[in-house]
């Protein structure tokens, strides 16, 4: 049975699921941060999925930058499947901007989370699924 | 006509090329670190890829991912499409061990690279090119 990890469920929420892939929304508005969590328990790396799943996971990886690449209007996209602190397998996608705060490096560990007021986590959340599950 | 980032070159040799990718290893041997260069002009982000490129890309990565994982017998296997400072699209892949020098954080900017010397450099280039290549 698959137990989203407790780190990955503090940090973001759930925008959308694309079959078994959750689309999660880090809570630092600092970026357009994603998180893409497929629901399958065990598999710690990308390598590890059965050929299915690790290419749809793939294509929602490839969608979601493209998403984040537009609405953010991003000048470049990150994309990273790390999990040296976290196992659960997960991937970041994030739209990143000369300037922003971890410009031009990585954005982990940089600083701290600034959580989303409402009215701003709703807009996002909102712009987010209609684009993600078109 | 595809030219490498002098900054790539620089920083790394090839040990093989997968069709059209580049399978280059980091000039740095406190980690395995593999990096991935399609060696197609233009795309700087990997959803710009045609469909064939992108995910023939993302076969290799999961592939060097797996010859990393057993061959530096890795406890995490880090996977990321970064690209802020560099701009050519490129593919890191690198084998992650709990106490490497920048362990539990990513790689990027800790320390100053180790470069090879010549033996070391010879042996994994060896290893790794039987396996990627088998």
């Amino acid at each position: 049975m698959f137990t989203l990890d407790p780190h990955l469920a503090a940090d973001s929420f759930e925008i959308c699921a694309l079959e078994n892939v959750q689309v999660r929304l880090m809570d630092d508005a600092r970026y357009w941060w994603l998180v893409l969590v497929p629901e399958i328990d065990g598999p710690m790396e990308w390598h590890h999925l059965d050929e299915t799943a690790r290419h749809y996971l793939f294509d929602v990886t490839t969608h979601a930058a493209s998403v984040l690449e537009n609405l953010a209007r991003a000048e470049k996209i990150n994309i990273a499947a790390l999990g040296n602190m976290v196992r659960q397998l997960h991937v970041h996608v994030i739209a990143r901007h000369e300037g922003d705060v971890a410009w031009p490096g990585p954005v982990w560990g940089v600083g701290d989370a600034l959580p989303y007021d409402t009215p701003t986590r709703g807009a996002r959340t909102q712009s987010l699924q209609s684009l993600l599950m078109a």
